[in-house]
């Protein structure tokens, strides 16, 4: 079967490779439907250490069950699946307490001899814990938008989720990347009053303000932290989701966070220590949460919405690669042509 | 009147000045009848830059008011009253988050104009958003207790606030001082089921013990993490009270909590920076959240849990000085021959 890899930066290839089999009872093998390309394939893109063996590339994906283990008994072949971008088996004290990312017999694709979803096949592992399942029967439509509930939109939906967004607070979401957006779209279903979103991108702001951003503001640094207290009279915004990762907007967020309010990361930081003294997050009583997004939590819940037309996440994708074209899937990404590219196998 | 002043490390005295008076409208003056030695008194003790000024000391005390500003209506002279160690005017928008200690119009005793505690009176700016009443006729023997209220119990009771502690939850307690025995309190009345306290010294431990905690862990750093994931069978503490501020105690509270657990610092940083990346918070979703406690907000809920013989939180005084003597309270809490030290001027 094809399947993806990342030899050094910018060097992405599809390959013939063996075709993935049952390995463990509690696996299943699944043909990609649709996967898509995420903005944290593009951290590799950038800086991977060229390596002969390749890393395994995605993550995200839906698809048909083709086989499942002796263990698996609520899947079967030809049932419709999302798959979290972790697998995790749903039964562990840390998945029972809802952080499935850290789940005692997870893990992630693309290591551990799991492959990568931009790819005709996946093994999944825990693979009664990790999918779940939509009708097959699903208008084909809104296959983009169950695809987000992979990843990307519920990134977005844990980001809000961890900051307490609640009816009437005003929310800042820095990066207009396609996470940000989804975390626009997650603080307007969360009852968010107000909702600015800091990014210069017209075009993705503009899909920002489709999915309930109330004010833009494209500067950054200080003058974008002075614009948003000036637009929350000088007090700043209860909550602020930081969709980026970079220091730079970590330093945007406890610059426009009221005091006693929240910082919720979604974006992976690229850095290791942050200020967190008295000036910046303890002074103000500020809390500083989020990580990576147990999406298997909040996925069943999502699932009605996207059938329902309450929520369109699948509006991020502006691209669409087959899988032989995946390189150009990545490139359009990376030269921000493309806001998130879809990949069908 | 006599005050305490703060000359360089080590350098503490008790003067005559001014007796304060009613400047501004929204001013009291309190005679004050308890005061006590914070630990946050020590960092200063220990590296203040010498001045030929001084420094005011003493952000803790009870009191009877004396007078009254034109605009203070709620209060008269002869009140028995707790002020919060940050004064308020409980009106602003700030304020009304329960975030008393960024209050607008609020401020420290012991600068911009206002004295120290540690006094035989204070002028207290916005009196009537600052102080709380107490019966006239309370026993003198509770009076160590109301005083905690207005710093070190409600300091504690903030820690496990903003931790979430909520009934079944294992809460480990870094730090055996007022604050951190204040936070095994708190821990307790707001149902911890297991409560871990991490300090070296065998009578404060035990205080602690007496106070809730079901267990001690007196090793630190890498011993000390390995002793709390096996008391919590590998998973770690759903949430960690950081009540010391140095950098070895907030190592410790990432080492040990749980996946998708808080971390909540009321041990003022003595750091600006500290790890936040995919390897300490992010990556096991950790929420860091704490500050300087508004204890405003708790400190009238607090008042009949003391009246009423639940809480005993005076217990951690364990020495005594007149005004005279303060510098021998001073001595005794940095020498730990004294785990906090009442004033009586």
């Amino acid at each position: 079967m094809r399947a993806t890899f990342m030899y050094g930066p910018g060097d992405v290839r599809v390959q013939d490779v063996h075709t993935p089999t049952i390995r463990e009872p509690t696996d299943a093998v699944v043909r990609v439907t649709l996967a898509c390309v995420c903005g944290s394939d593009l951290h590799p893109y950038h800086s991977m250490t060229p390596s002969e063996r390749g890393s395994a590339m995605g993550h995200e994906f839906i698809g048909v069950v083709e086989d499942v283990g002796s263990a698996v008994t609520t899947l079967r072949p030809g049932d419709l699946v999302i798959s979290p971008f972790a697998y995790s088996d749903n039964t562990c004290a840390y998945c029972l307490d809802g952080i499935h990312t850290s789940c005692r017999h997870g893990g992630f694709y693309g290591s551990n001899g799991v492959g990568g979803a931009q790819a005709e096949l996946v093994r999944v592992p825990q693979a009664a814990g990790t999918l779940v399942k939509v009708p097959s029967d699903v208008d084909e439509k809104l296959l983009p938008s169950l695809l987000t509930l992979s990843d990307v939109y519920l990134t977005g939906y844990h980001a809000a989720h961890m900051g307490r967004v609640t009816p009437g607070r005003t929310v800042t979401v820095i990066g207009d990347g396609a996470v940000g957006l989804s975390a626009v779209i997650a603080a307007k279903q969360l009852g968010a009053e107000r909702i600015i979103l800091m990014g210069r991108h017209t075009v993705r702001t503009d899909l920002g303000r489709d999915f309930g951003a109330t004010d833009v503001v494209a500067d950054r640094g200080a003058d974008g932290i002075a614009q948003v207290l000036d637009l929350t009279g000088g007090e700043g915004s209860h909550i602020v989701l930081e969709a980026v990762g970079h220091m730079p907007a970590y330093e945007q967020a406890y610059g426009i966070v009221r005091p006693g309010g929240v910082i919720s990361r979604v974006g992976v930081p690229q850095y290791d220590s942050a200020p967190v003294g008295f000036g910046s997050l303890f002074g103000k009583n500020i809390t500083l949460t989020g990580g990576p997004a147990p999406v298997r939590a909040y996925i069943e819940a999502a699932i009605p919405q996207v059938l329902g037309g309450e929520i369109e996440p699948g509006r991020v994708f502006d691209a669409e690669t087959s899988l032989d074209d995946v390189a150009e899937a990545y490139r359009l990404m990376d030269s921000r042509e493309a806001l998130k590219v879809l990949v069908r196998p």
